[in-house]
């Protein structure tokens, strides 16, 4: 096996992959922590996953997309029993009859960084290094493949007490959201989606490549830190190419879950170089804009994290809590996210601010 | 083809099937009157459909069963394009690799009586002479089908945009109601339904028998009696077998769209034999109760049926309007819907009413 692409994903890798991904996550996405657990006892007994690149397939493989879907505010209390995405694979398997020869994350952010790596484990499939987002965003035509026009929107959700439903026919990325979106209520607000077939070909051209490897890397970045007792945030900035735009103390957070979503704000109050100056965070299950003394610094696509001060630790939304210390990385997203053509759907516009003009981070790595 | 079962449905019968369906549907079910005009057409263009009684096909003969599903206050609105059924019907073909040999309506009240006979007429099937309601019932569990144990809940959805939701498994029939009307208002409040393959055996030992029959039959005395100036309430109390309960001038109407459903109640001020008495009917698209001065006299799973008073034409919930003049004709159910077993889904306590105990109304054929 040892002539064949890519590596298989050991046990060690899954701390760093959990970190990496919720750093990804920009707040959102869920915790990777109990699919980190449930990957670990699938790997111990003896499940193989290998993780490859995106020219490891002839153009003409199939690949299925597989992520969790829901309000991740639920999803502290409502463990993914692990198997929804596997049946939701195979429901979609069977109607479109096409076999599919790999995984790839629909997002890479968060517990779906995660849930492609359990489903190959129980398929037996590799999982392609990349994703359709380099992050997490909270609806699902907000991937690459929905952006620049994937073939079919056969789908199909799973729930974890055996409901199956397969959207079989769908006119639209938006109309399948909603079809989705309203499934996922009506299972109790958390359930396992799988997406159509994607050719090879099509994800060559048009996945964020190499996510899976950069939230491993990410992920070890920040372990390493901590082991060595460096500044793990300046570490992190180091490692991504991104900037450090704020440190504050939480001093406000308003949450509200409506329609599946969890919108809200944050309010921090600035630390250090920060002191005087007062940052909000606008989320929607993800962070959407950073404002420092009412000027937006950050917006979406480009990556909002926020880590725990002292120990680098990322902050999801459903984390966020009075008097925590919060260092804000900016970090530029992938081209594929930053096109006119992407940012129709993943700009600061398409979130409800139509009066911020996407002003992209500058690329260190470009 | 004159030694067949049953009767082919003509032009002539349609009027009379469409009042019929619209009484039996006890002020629910939808308006039946464009189902009707879109029948007409596919009769005057050569499609014939063949009602058949419930011996007719052999125990193992697959049947298929159609309804719209939605409000039906948005029902006056959004009118169906007329092929959602076949297509969601085509979809359980499709998912469950059987094809059917005859359709059967899921509630021969309302709207839903003229849908299997459209879809039946595209596919070119017979349609079953006796529906699983006798009557129309908000939710798609309230079957006599449901109630006494289909064996599978595979289904499908389709709306008029070209959508198609196949419910691949599911593990209720309650768990059903709630995919499918969630994903009806993702599609904008109306869809076609299609149920999962039943067969013939099963259809015979809990089908509500003869109820298109029945239909036809009611409308015919309703269409009589208007020709001849006879008293219409009348002539359909003697040939249902039913009472009045109640005349009397409405004078308040409250609605109110929640959760797909219409919701509210109905004041009238008795008339002739009523003068000086208040009557109040319950409404959850159909009328749930009726109370004389205080009174439960009518309740489900028995069927109250508004008529207007000179004309007997039927009054749908939402065509209910201020100073109406409405006899109230109540009419036994079949007594495969007073079981024990049905009245705990159909019963009073089901609509939210424990403390009305379900007292039957007499029938007057038994």
């Amino acid at each position: 096996m040892s002539g064949e692409k890519g590596f298989l994903l050991t046990e060690g890798d899954l701390p760093a992959l959990s970190i990496g991904a919720a750093l990804l996550g920009t707040g959102g996405g869920g915790n990777p922590y109990v699919g980190m657990l449930r990957t670990r006892e699938l790997l111990r007994k003896g499940a193989q996953v290998r993780i490859i690149p995106l020219d490891a397939l002839p153009d003409d493989a199939w690949v299925g997309r597989v992520g969790s879907i829901g309000a991740p505010i639920i999803g502290i209390e409502k463990i993914s029993e692990g198997g929804e995405c596997h049946r939701a694979m195979l429901a979609v398997e069977e109607a479109s009859g096409i076999r599919m020869a790999a995984l790839i994350a629909a997002e890479i952010g968060g517990a779906n960084a995660m849930v492609p790596v359990i489903t190959a484990a129980m398929a037996g499939l590799p999982v392609i290094d990349g994703d359709g987002m380099g992050r997490a965003f909270p609806e699902i035509q907000m991937t690459t493949f929905s952006i620049y026009g994937e073939a079919s929107l056969l789908s199909a959700l799973a729930d974890d007490k055996g409901n199956v439903v397969v959207f079989r026919k769908v006119t639209s990325a938006l109309m399948l959201e909603r079809l989705m979106r309203t499934a996922t209520v009506a299972m109790g607000a958390g359930a396992g989606a799988a997406g159509a077939p994607l050719s090879m070909e099509f994800i060559r051209r048009t996945a964020i490549p190499g996510t899976v490897t950069q939230a491993i890397e990410i992920g070890a970045t920040v372990l390493q830190a901590r082991a060595k007792r460096q500044d793990v945030v300046e570490k992190v900035v180091e490692k991504t190419g991104g900037g450090l735009f704020f440190t504050g103390k939480l001093v406000d957070v308003r949450r509200e879950l409506t329609g599946g979503f969890m919108r809200g704000h944050a309010l921090l109050s600035g630390m250090g170089d920060w002191a005087g100056s007062e940052a909000r965070i606008a989320i929607q299950n993800e962070n959407l804009v950073l404002w420092v003394d009412g000027e937006p610094k950050v917006m979406v696509p480009d990556l909002i994290m926020n880590l725990e001060q002292e120990t680098g630790e990322p902050i999801t939304t459903e984390m966020l809590r009075f008097g925590q210390r919060v260092s804000v990385i900016g970090l530029p997203a992938h081209s594929l996210m930053k096109t006119p053509r992407a940012l129709e759907v993943v700009g600061p516009k398409a979130f409800g601010y139509p009066e911020i003009l996407f002003t992209p981070l500058a690329d260190a790595a470009a």
